[in-house]
């Protein structure tokens, strides 16, 4: 077997926390990777979201039926990646496979050939992705169970330099752009930005007609 | 006082609700309209998320400052709706001002001149828009209280059917796409999408070396 563990790359580096909800304010699809006990697993998620600035904190939806569900409750972390537009194909295939489906030596990083690299809490931080965030989750069983919804405090980020630095997001080539998932393999790319300045109140006389 | 009220748009039209996820499942940044007692308001929020399919729920935080936290929980009801591109300037006025500032008899729709169209329940549905989800709060104070999180059954979707139509998203033009908020008044425009088929699993041989 391969080693799929690779150094992390020169241009992945720490993102500081206080701007750590950036790296996924625009809406793009995660990856969620987990791990506990040498067992490993990566999924797809369209529902996540940040839901604090400092401390930050994101939440995700894990459904129960999910391996990631029972490595995520073990272990009480996981971390969520942001895929470039060149993991599309593979983050469509981990959306639409079970980690459970797989022998227990095999891992859906190994049955798809996918690297990663290690970060500072237990998750792998799959590659050819543009950001990352190690999460710790704040237990909140409620949430958990009624609504498959977990909340995690981020104590670690990272990120590609070639597209997100100084705390902004910054173009890249069509590999380096977040996806963001509609159905049926179909992904928006976030390939133009654009800026603008805020409408401007109405003047009182335009109230009068 | 002009009327800011208009008709509903006929290319406005009701969504099957077991599809209301789709029109949030791309991450845009959505406006949250509220209003409850003869007073409305607006505001923009990137942190929003779908939370289930059926009953279709989304999650949205709403800060503790807000006139919209105000209004939506007394009226337990609360609006998300996907601005366009054409709302750019809006989105980002109603998110840089709140609506406590503003006399009582004026609120940010009047104050700004934008126009909506009435719902099935309580919340303005604002002009300029892609899709509505019009939301009854279901009622979890811990959440609320603590992470400004508030869940909400979808009760009614709407969807502008030039980009939405069939429980899918169709290609419109440069005004009808969704856009995702990064920071500064940037955003990252819905304007590419591509389809992309699932990255098959390694040849076992290929594990092998």
């Amino acid at each position: 077997m391969r080693s799929l563990l690779q150094a992390r790359p020169e241009h992945v580096q720490p993102v500081e926390l206080a701007k750590a909800y950036r790296l996924m304010n625009h809406g793009p699809t995660v990856l969620v990777s987990s791990s506990h006990a040498g067992r490993s697993n990566v999924m797809a998620a369209a529902w996540s979201m940040p839901l604090d600035f400092t401390p930050p904190k994101v939440c995700v939806v894990i459904d129960k039926s999910t391996l990631t569900r029972r490595l995520v409750e073990a272990s009480g972390q996981f971390t969520l990646a942001v895929p470039s537009r060149a993991a599309a194909a593979a983050t469509l295939a981990v959306g639409r496979t079970s980690g459970s489906a797989l022998p227990m030596d095999e891992d859906k990083f190994e049955h798809y050939g996918l690297s990663f690299h290690a970060g500072q809490l237990g998750a792998p931080l799959p590659a050819d992705c543009l950001a990352w965030l190690e999460c710790e989750v704040i237990d909140e069983p409620h949430n958990q169970q009624v609504y498959d919804l977990f909340i995690g405090e981020v104590r670690h980020a990272w990120a590609d330099t070639r597209v997100f630095r100084d705390g902004h997001w910054h173009a890249g080539g069509e590999s380096l752009q977040s996806i963001h998932y509609i159905a049926g393999g179909s992904f928006f790319a976030a390939s133009e930005s654009f800026v603008t300045e805020p409408l401007q109140p109405c003047a009182p006389s335009s109230h009068s007609d």
